[in-house]
């Protein structure tokens, strides 16, 4: 291998987004699917439209407390001049001339089609003097008046939230069928690499790791395979044996001069799509396909190796696993520094971000431009460099700089993508 | 219980941040910790200061594809009149006069303190003609480059995040010391709640699924309980019973009028520290102590229970597993409606997102106000009303209007909350 074969691949560099339509283009939702207990279902996506067999309520309830009547019987009442009815218990019927004691949420009684509410009633023994009509359907909330019989509640591909699960529950739904996790295969490789104990040139394995447990975040099943050595054989059988998995995703060395062997693997094994993308940091990433299974070789610098797992990695396992993968929240930063880029590259930069002194106005107003948070100050970690695990490990984000700019400058304002939230 | 007692402990309202300062005030860090391995600590709540035992890289090396020499051997060198160097395996020292090839990254040979990049050298046989002066150093990334050997990584509160795993593993350890994750009881209380198959009157359980759901998110361990009527014996029993939790939370039913039996319970085990609170919906929350562990009870209606759980129960749960409730993502957009709310009373509304077909320049741009993301539009989902589980399920997150304010207007702009974030 000589040092010239290194750049041979990128002369021309796809754009990010060619790039990931290329690669989703013959990637669809695995279609494993399962039935499982709705209070298990939590991040799951669904996969198979749900509808509500009941509605909810599933009953004409009181709206307010009060007495539960015949609106007829109240008819021509007023403030002077009452209507008396009789007390009846309210587990029973309500015929005419009778009222039923009721609290607001409570099932209406057969035969009652209002509520008076308690403020207009007085109770003399065994009479209730309403003074003040009614109308049908007065103070009554209907059934279905939250869900509907049959509505549609969601779609596949939504990914169920604690409140879905709430709601699913209310309609009498107990299981819900969902996607498998989608499986993802990640296989270290680089012959520098060891789990443990580095000796001189050593280095200890991080990129397959991160990238696993990534890999769960975003709702998979990882499958984190042994290190394999930069040997063509060796990575050929390592991509064989998972090509069962929905994704199968390579992971370069840390930080040794990359070999690049993965993309002559994967030709060997099936098709380069794409190979050289214009994003930076991590250019080299190599995108293939094998036998219908997406085949993804990431660099090795760890923060390239970050950043095109979430460009390709992200998206082409929500979609084997029936979903898509949703912009990243933000926050809104003002830099501090400039961020040089190449027009014409889609350029990640790393930043901190920290609460800004000179916004003395720490108040939360929800309706102008300092919103709901105290302005925030946006640091970039290194101005470059992709191999500092630490450049990302301590970030809390990254400003994306799209291609078509060159840089930003300090003072810019900009939304930090978080790539990594914590609830 | 007659109607009139619902209303009368909520005659004066307590803020919300004075509620939450109250509650927090005798909550700490439960304190109890353990060693796991650093692949499984995702999402884990740093419990010591974790410092670098060794650096990373933990050796000098190659910043370049070369050869590695000594500087000096090198000294006037020039591309007419080059250095010539006797080539050495690169698994030996570098002698005086002698030149190892060594790749980016590769550990630097010992004796050689310099790397000649390789596009100045002439290999000729045995020879190694170099046509440039290097100087000590040049083209070496030094040992601990990345992090210093002792550096603090991360202080006690931190949550871990899949790169972060990735650190903690290239400086050489291999556990790391977490916070048990907080235990959370959460009781559902009202008498006409049942699990399954309700009949007249009868309501399914959510809140209780909904909030054990949202403890699990954000990293405690929920012990979902069976259902208590209301009855006091009964709720003072459930909640003796689940004192040696963290924290103990009752959700009310989903429906039917408040017993809010609750606070006099409470104040029959320990201290009512907080009833009744300034926000909306769900105002009847109720804060107390009960021999220092919170209790917290949350109303019945759906929107209120998780607003407030979000709001009390999300901060204490933090705090004692060793952490503090970070702000949550928001997203920027435009109100299509008005949002009413009364000063004084903190306001959370509902809305939908969807992106807003009248900006036609999807494009992303990093530094202006469109931001990264198209524009969105946020959409109340209903104008009022707490009971509506739907209105929050199917909803994308909440504007939250502060107390100064008497609600907003359509076309302001607004950061909706992500409550409940999918990554």
């Amino acid at each position: 291998m000589s040092h010239d074969r290194r750049d041979a691949g990128f002369k021309r560099r796809t754009r990010v987004d060619d790039a990931l339509a290329t690669l989703l283009d013959g990637v669809g939702a695995h279609g494993r699917t399962e039935p499982i207990p709705i209070a298990e279902a939590d991040g799951r996506v669904v996969a198979e439209p749900v509808d509500a067999p009941a509605p909810v309520p599933g009953y004409d309830r009181a709206a307010m407390d009060g007495y539960a009547v015949r609106a007829e019987d109240t008819f021509g009442a007023s403030s002077r001049s009452p209507a008396v009815l009789r007390a009846t218990d309210r587990d029973g019927d309500v015929a005419s001339g009778e009222a039923a004691r009721v609290h607001t949420g409570s099932d209406l009684p057969e035969g009652a089609d209002a509520v008076v509410m308690i403020e207009h009633v007085e109770e003399v023994g065994d009479e209730v003097e309403t003074f003040d009509a009614v109308a049908e359907g007065e103070n009554v909330g209907d059934a279905g008046e939250d869900v509907a019989a049959g509505q549609r509640l969601y779609d596949p591909g939504h990914v169920l939230r604690p409140s879905d699960l709430g709601l699913l529950k209310s309609v009498g739904l107990r299981d819900v069928t969902v996607y498998e996790p989608p499986e993802v295969a990640v296989i270290p490789t680089g012959e520098e690499l060891v789990q443990a104990d580095p000796g001189p040139g050593q280095v200890i394995e991080t990129n397959g790791l991160t990238v696993s447990r990534l890999v769960e975040r975003w709702g998979g099943t990882a499958r984190y395979r042994e290190i394999v050595t930069d040997d063509e054989a060796a990575l050929s059988a390592a991509i064989e044996r998972d090509l069962d998995a929905d994704v199968v995703v390579t992971t370069g060395g840390s930080s040794v001069g990359e070999r690049d062997l993965l993309p002559d693997v994967v030709a060997g094994l099936g098709e380069v799509l794409v190979h050289g993308v214009a994003l930076k940091p991590g250019h080299p990433v190599c995108l293939g396909d094998v036998d219908g299974t997406p085949v993804i070789s990431l660099p090795g610098y760890p923060v390239a190796c970050i950043v095109n797992a979430v460009q390709f990695l992200r998206p082409v396992q929500k979609r084997a696993g029936g979903t898509t993968a949703e912009p990243f929240p933000t926050r809104r930063a003002r830099l501090d520094r400039k961020v040089p880029s190449e027009p014409g590259t889609r350029t990640f930069a790393r930043v901190r971000l920290a609460i800004d002194d000179g916004g003395e106005n720490g108040g939360s107003d929800a309706a102008d431009d300092s919103a709901s948070d105290p302005p925030l100050v946006a640091t970039p970690t290194r101005a470059s460099g992709s191999g500092v695990l630490s450049s990302v490990a301590l970030a809390a984000g990254w400003v994306v700089v799209p291609e078509r700019r060159e840089g930003l400058d300090a003072g810019d304002v900009v939304d930090v993508e978080l790539w990594e939230v914590t609830e």
